[in-house]
């Protein structure tokens, strides 16, 4: 009997492997073409994008200048967007704000959105051949946790960070995933365990924490005044819909 | 009275800054040729480091390659060091811990040292022309955070992390140092808000927080049969003594 249970402890398949990458200039130490990367960036990039796409829009395609953005805009029934400074850029339509995206303004509509940070990270997994793509935001954190579970794949959680520097916020999404998800994965990664620490320290209220702990980005955000739009991009599950990244566009799945 | 009062703050020098660099392949993002780094290698280069010197050791040669260590080993009257996966380097004469130097030993001799992570960042700080180079350690915190706040200039603390990949001890380290010095520098940097956060959860017991984080250091060290060089690297101010590095040579001052 004790030989047969340990015949079937033997065959159970090894859980895949779950890692988180600070900042996109440390992407190259990950076996990206293994795994499936969420592009994490919290203020606001991947929150607007859930939320658009939640609100019914057809597809979001990112690009990574504005410049790009208003090429692709006049090619296809769209609109742009994209701020630069907390204001809408010159030459497009709207801003990053997902308060910009409610279902009566984006149903069925494509968003042709620049970012910097996530566009960026974004672009260096796809040249690495990651398995898959996915953003993951507060808004929408059950169904990316939801998708990663089921997959059965290695997993990294990626940082789009602020020009490279490490962020708290990225890192506090990737906390949130690990601490729902971990007993899923092995997870044998110190940047792993420093966002769960400082999820599980930030947790009884993530914008309280942002605010004490003088976020870069909590300041530059209010300094805009936009604490609105902050304390919305740490909400959980409130456009939780699964975004998936094909063919050049990300996609409600 | 009121006009005078304003003119005298606003004479007042502007404090220095001071930025957490959680990885060798960060330090790009930072203002080096402004900055004094210190250098963060907790388990276990910079620590051995400080109690060599401490020791009595007259110099410390950090070199980035056991065939390197050979070579001026050869040169000039010194013992060489160095450990490659938990056993000392074949061809050298000691290995990394801080148990081996006391001061009956190490006293008066030079020291060449063979490190892989602290030695590239330490390299990479030269290259760049930082302003100062000090090594940092919880057994000389003391003696670097004195010489910090005495400087009066912009700081980087430097962490060596593991083949660049970030690792939680350079991480509480760096947290250490910022809760000591934190009033005189004018800090906005997430990466050092994470440290001190870190840090500030782990400081009843370091040890036990690396143990509970599964931190990938511990794990390897503690296989190693190395707990107790563990425990002698996570404690504060037992080698107080300043280490800086000048033409070549780590220096006891």
């Amino acid at each position: 009997m004790e030989s047969r249970f340990k015949l079937i402890l033997n065959m159970e398949p090894s859980q895949p492997q779950l890692f988180t990458c600070l900042s996109p200039s440390l992407l190259n130490l990950y076996e990206v073409d293994k795994s499936i990367v969420v592009i994490i960036d919290v203020l606001r990039a991947t929150s607007t994008i859930a939320t658009a796409l939640h609100n019914g829009a057809k597809a979001i395609i990112p690009v990574d200048s504005v410049a790009e953005c208003i090429r692709i805009g006049k090619q296809i029934d769209s609109i742009t967007a994209g701020e630069r400074d907390g204001k809408i850029a010159e030459g497009l339509d709207y801003g990053n704000s997902p308060f910009e995206y409610p279902r009566e303004f984006i149903e069925g509509k494509t968003l042709v959105l620049t970012t910097t940070n996530g566009t960026r990270l974004l672009q260096l997994a796809l040249d690495k051949n990651a398995k898959g793509i996915v953003t993951g935001s507060f808004p929408n954190l059950s169904a990316v946790c939801n998708y990663l579970v089921k997959q059965n794949q290695n997993i990294i959680l990626g940082c789009a960070a602020w020009k490279n520097r490490v962020n708290i916020e990225d890192m506090l999404f990737a906390g949130a995933v690990i601490d729902r998800i971990n007993k899923h994965f092995l997870i044998n990664c110190d940047s792993s365990q420093i966002a769960l620490t400082m999820y599980n320290s930030a947790k009884p209220n993530l914008f309280d924490f942002m605010k004490s702990k003088n976020a870069s980005h909590y300041q530059r955000l209010s300094g805009f005044g936009l604490q609105k739009d902050i304390q919305y991009c740490l909400t959980e599950d409130i456009a939780n819909t699964l975004i998936v990244y094909e063919d050049g566009k990300l996609l409600a799945k």
